[in-house]
């Protein structure tokens, strides 16, 4: 499964990297590159998506140019960065959309990519309908902070969720992507219930945190798994008959 | 409660934000700067305090100096910012405290603060009285390291804990902000009980929390939240008297 | 323990600490460089190897080369060098081993240390002896993932596990360094077994912890502490013979 040696084509590995731990570089070719990312249980353009997410959540700008401009080549629309860095500011805090925007801009301009045109498509853009709102399971944090049920509902299920650039689906994919990189394991359950219901495949929520694994450690990933499979396993108790076209593995 | 349009004074947003992600614009604009920071639960001064902690805390230097900036203008005192700088780097480690340090020289040398003035002052005062030592629940610490129990005890509680750099209100409000920005529950509920103790209200506390959010991210206020909820409850009932003039909305 | 003053020799505090934070310059000083370093539970060189992962582990790079160098100096080898850089890669993701090896690159090359001249050397080095594979506790990862479970069994444990950049003894302590700082606690309850079984001893493991405090915070090293004391406890109700030369203080 992976060969010691480097294979024929050239190494994507940095050249400090080959260098100094040619190990690492030969997992790289081999292991991340040439094996997970071509793995088809996720396209490229979902990976790339789940890979800038967890970039961005966890504050790491210098590996971001790379992957924006790669994420590009795989099919990301401008529009779809622009939500996907707007969406950790809430689940990750301001700082990491603030720092990741100054390196989405020197990418996009690299890229003649002009905001401007989509500025105007995205006021014209009616929102997506109603997304339900977060179940009513925690009255104690309603009791303690009423405003911080407010802004939950109001400005998070009610308008940044029902934002037109991204669609529920990815939406659901970066916000997973950016708890499970952060460690958040209870929100993280609640997302992955939103994920399914807004038309995630078990097998790409799944894929998804082995493709985190490169990006935010084996932990991070083997927790998102064990909550995933007794999510799973109690969505499968509770009603037989779903998922049955998709194979888990 | 948060318009879609941009309101007529001039945005915070910075130029790429309002260009690229002019939703993350209008959040910052009319939610985060037009409602949260002001809010009177906090005032601007403790907002910076938190801001300040949560970023030292989780080591976003780029966003530093625009808010050190902004906290001596909502009245934070240089050496107050000196004892928020010092305090995280026993609750978080060194290194963020050690790079915060760089931002705050840059930034005192721009507006002529000399650090000279007040290290005269610090060698003059004495000690605030001693702070409660920690409560002794953790015998398996002191089992598995009688020195990390002394270094507690001796280092942080009988030292860091009465510097006169920072009020004791003061300093539990930055020590709450960095371990809830991090995650470290198990160490935020020993603070904001020692935080009610030194003064804290209930209000204030859940209120840094909902700041905290847009610093730290959902996630992690949700938990903080959850927690103090728990808390707040559990000395409600043992003393219902307390805290009757404080409502915690 | 902890003498007010500064003590004679000279501050190894950077500058702006000593003027703007006088308090944490002596800190510094006094507890830090003048009692946790010099204790002996843990030689300067482990200690180095602990700093190194907790701060790639947690993306310092501001302050790797200073502890580089000062690792080089304690007797770490460049090998060694190499793999602490490569385990955090699985361990915390790939970007915080890319951003290391950008410092690592500029160290080696100021001291003129050639990775040249070790490739070779690990080319030919026979792999060691088979680790044995993490125990099979784990059935829902592999049901949800069995890519994951594979990925875990022959590139971690039968392929970087038995690298000979570092020995299984040393991989460990990187290892736990790595879990600790990042609060990943289910994963360093197997890593702190692990590193007992690969020859770390409990008070090693505890000094580490000790001294990861100062380097990813207090409550990190509390709730690994606490960890600690737990599987230590286990195991001397399992086995009350074993190390019995070793006292854990």
């Amino acid at each position: 499964m992976m060969p010691a040696e480097a294979k024929d084509r050239p190494s994507v590995a940095p050249k400090n990297m080959q260098a100094i731990t040619s190990g690492l570089a030969g997992y790289t070719d081999n292991v991340l590159f040439g094996d997970v990312w071509l793995r088809p249980e996720l396209t490229p353009r979902d990976r790339s998506l789940v890979t800038l997410s967890a970039l961005v959540a966890t504050g790491k700008s210098a590996q971001l140019a790379g992957h924006l401009n790669r994420g590009l080549v795989n099919g990301l629309k401008p529009t779809e960065i622009a939500g996907m860095v707007t969406q950790p500011a809430f689940y990750t805090g301001w700082p990491n959309a603030v720092s990741a925007l100054n390196i989405v801009e020197q990418v996009f301009s690299d890229r003649k990519i002009d905001p401007a045109t989509w500025r105007l498509t995205a006021s014209q853009s009616s929102k997506l309908p109603n997304q339900e709102p977060r179940q009513a399971d925690e009255p104690g944090i309603a009791r303690v902070s009423p405003k911080f049920a407010e802004l939950s509902d109001q400005v998070l299920y009610k308008d940044l969720w029902q934002r037109p650039d991204l669609a529920p689906r990815d939406r659901s994919l970066v916000t997973i992507a950016a708890t499970a990189a952060n460690g958040d394991v209870n929100e993280l359950a609640y997302q992955v219930q939103r994920g399914l219901a807004n038309g995630l495949k078990r097998a790409e929520i799944a894929e998804a945190f082995i493709h985190l694994a490169f990006y935010a450690g084996w932990p991070k990933a083997t927790a998102a798994l064990r909550l995933a499979d007794g999510i799973f396993h109690q969505e499968e108790l509770a009603s037989p008959e779903t998922d049955k076209r998709e194979d888990v593995h």
